[in-house]
């Protein structure tokens, strides 16, 4: 295996390539992928390392959520659903317990309070989004809803799951398919066919043997669901990547996540983006920002997706994406042109300091001319 | 003096009384009392160190807040007062200044930026909460109320006393008296009976010889009042202890802390508990989360109580209590059905790292059967 | 040149001298002036330094934020604009995109998220704040209006100067002259007049090397708009000093700031204070409070006004000002009846480690007697 990455740069974009060489020359354990379009052009489509090939895919955790508020965002351009109406609209039962006048747009920005439930979910629970959303309609919020904002790990997806169901009857796992994944053959899955499942990988990590205490009925360790063990090992079973919920069970490739926030925000191969800017610009607005509840560090939401700020630099102020919790990213930034993805094999350490970040601001250099 | 503790440790808790001998063995000077109750069982009842004995009692500051709260918690659940409504409603003369909208949640949990008033407060006004009362009614907030929280040291406990007045005509001293302490049989005094003096012993503290400056006229001097010098020695005057403002001149013991924290919420004896499901809910559901205005570091309330954060690691998301300047700690945790009580003599570090702390998170351990 | 500085010092500030003679002791490339007034009278006009003289100007960057708010307190005094009315009521255009809700208070608190443009603005812009005032009127806010606030370094001016434009017909630049600047003699310019060029130095500062990545078109980058280049050489141009813009390119001495915020205040040579208690009060309250959006740290905000905290403690609960990129330090706080600047020719670190706050808790300790 070469310390040089494998597969397409193009020229403006070799100074990206060139860290890319040297995060892999220094750690030889170390595969990704690493992808990117510009103006609707695939500009890069490199792996390295061991452990990864060019088509290989794997779990992408979080990264699912923004997969998933793309085609929540198409609810949103047809007029479905309106981001300020009371959630209690669209989902009657949820009207209840303070949480009668929390907004469609407050709740997808993690301001609930409803990261979960005393006591957790049980594994099976993950693949059941409609039996958790009944459990969190009747909760009362951990917080006075849309007073603070807290990180909402394995409910977001839920709440994305039963308002689609609600609204439109089917699920949104069959709505990215049938109007994003398919017509724009994006390699990135919200439940993994049986067909793909040859290119998986598993996700590798290490597990940390001097973790601090973390209380399972604490309001981080319930919105980790940390009674279940370690959500790192979900994606690597069959039965939950094969229904890919919109929490963190999406599965896919750098290139994918690169050409779905392409083909939303740019177009791909000369066609329109299937997002408006105005769409986009209703998504990608930061809604909250500050202190998050759940991580006690800064945080920037917009509807679902994450937002830049000084910890977790991955673009202008227009772009909008997420993260995984294995240091996997995707996003769009309007400001640049640019579909980003990234994935590492093994679970890393994300965040500005991260490698995908890094690379992210080695992208928008190029772009700028600047060393 | 040995160095192990004295008293009672119920088996399964057994992880807990080694690690407090274990700061009892490191540092000789160290004195407390540790307790604990679990299903309404008392499971804790410990001591250690020369300057404290099982049956003594000294000031645990702002835990007198907790306290207080569980009191003013029955006026919410007798239907006498509405967290939702403005303040004014009960108190009129409080409406002036941008307070007309200030509700009373708000009020109690730290947003009505009354932190104090410009030049301070008197050493007898501290037993004069009516007084206090009239010069924060009259006052214009530090900041936009509802804007922003920061802890309100000094006022807190005049609040409550006054809104107790003007809707029962009596106070929140004698109400706790009449409907909790006495009941009870809690160990613990908002005012602090002349037959009770013997048991009394001095709170005990280090004058920091290198503190910075605070300026008395600053938002955090003036709500810890330091232009009247240091409040660690407030509760070492039998004036001040006789009355027991409801800010932080209660007096007791550690049993006393967890037994009355265990009456309100599991019941006692085999009892009832003193607060109900829904009562409780509302009292201890988040109000506020962020950068404390006062200390400039995270911290949450609900309605008076202290709410568990990374900072400020004392229980799961339904656990409700309040710390004191000193360190003491009193909490409930209905998750665990866990009432505590910890009091040390001489005031030392709070916060994650403090020993009350790591003792909680002890109980915790030892309830989930992990190392 | 001395290490010793010149000029006045009350006999009971001589603590004050002392500590600003230490600062010139201990670095001989520092030159800086510093005054204060007490109860309307003079009592530190101070300067030392190479770089310096008693009677230069120089620029004070944001700190004629503060200067211009002083101005525009008067319209709020003559009932000219209400700070809790919409902006649109004044500014009809600002009217859209989630604007139409925002207060003129909140957008004067750097909550409305319009701290630039896409792009940036040109060099001649910060000229013409009504061709930029057009361009955020018609924008799309980075955030949320009302939800968070983030320093708006370059449009904060913009806002107050169209709103006075709209309100009265005039700029603000003259509204500032013909009620503030003259009639008090105070030695603080919006609009340098050519007759006091020759008194203006150069504002000296080192560049960085080693600056990390600053994206232009992020919220970081937008708000210090990066693309035209550091905006510590603009107050040295003198087209932008000559104009003046309320954002940042005041030009004045360190006793007229301290005399303005004097005259504010306490009224200075036995007059009246030219802004009330009641337009202190309103305009000086704080209105919010967390971490800044832009600079991901600490900071709170009156009505344009900066507040004192742990990280910037200049004052007392009362006090308002402002300070600038090269750490200069204007304000007034009431709780001491101290009118302050202070002004360092050479751009240095600011906040509470800085030399202007250590001298501001120096003239506090003054008053209050303590060392």
């Amino acid at each position: 295996m070469s310390e040089h990455a494998q597969g397409f740069a193009a020229e403006e974009f070799d100074a990206v390539r060139r860290l890319f060489d040297s995060m892999l020359a220094a750690d030889s354990g170390y595969s990704a992928q690493l992808a990117a379009y510009h103006q609707g052009v695939k500009v890069l489509d490199l792996h390295g390392g061991p452990e990864i090939a060019a088509d290989s895919v794997t779990g992408v955790f979080s990264c699912s959520k923004g997969v998933a508020a793309l085609a929540f965002g198409l609810l949103v351009q047809d007029g479905l659903v309106d981001l300020d109406a009371a959630v209690k609209r669209y989902w009657p039962e949820f009207g209840c317990h303070g949480k009668e006048i929390l907004t469609v747009g407050q709740l997808l920005s993690h301001q609930g309070g409803l990261v979960g439930v005393p006591g957790g979910f049980a594994m099976e629970e993950y693949n059941d989004a409609a039996a958790v959303a009944a459990k969190l309609a009747a909760a009362v919020p951990f917080w006075r809803p849309g007073r603070a904002f807290g990180y909402h790990a394995l409910t977001m997806g839920v709440f994305m799951e039963e308002l689609c169901r609600r609204i439109t009857g089917g699920t949104l796992q069959a709505l990215y398919e049938e109007r994003i994944r398919g017509p724009f053959a994006v390699d990135m899955y919200l439940g993994l066919p049986e067909s793909e499942e040859p290119r998986y990988r598993d996700v590798l990590f290490d597990e940390d043997p001097h973790l601090p205490f973390i209380d399972p009925e604490g309001i981080p360790g319930i919105s980790g669901n940390v009674r279940a063990g370690n959500l790192l090992t979900l994606p690597n079973l069959r039965s939950i990547r094969a229904v890919g919920s919109c929490s963190g069970a999406g599965v896919g490739s750098a290139v994918g996540l690169a050409r779905l926030y392409a083909a939303a925000s740019t177009g791909v191969d000369g066609g329109q983006p299937f997002l408006t800017q105005q769409t986009i610009a209703t998504m990608s607005q930061e809604q909250v920002w500050g202190i998050d509840r759940v991580f006690s560090q800064e945080s920037a939401f917009a509807v679902v997706f994450m937002k830049s700020h000084a910890r977790m630099d991955f673009g202008s102020a227009q772009a909008f994406g997420h993260d995984g919790a294995n240091a996997a990213l995707g996003f769009a930034d309007p400001a640049y042109e640019v579909g980003f993805g990234y994935i590492p094999q093994r679970a890393e350490e994300g965040g500005t300091v991260g490698r995908g970040m890094q690379l992210s601001i080695a992208v928008r250099k190029a772009l700028l001319g600047v060393e």
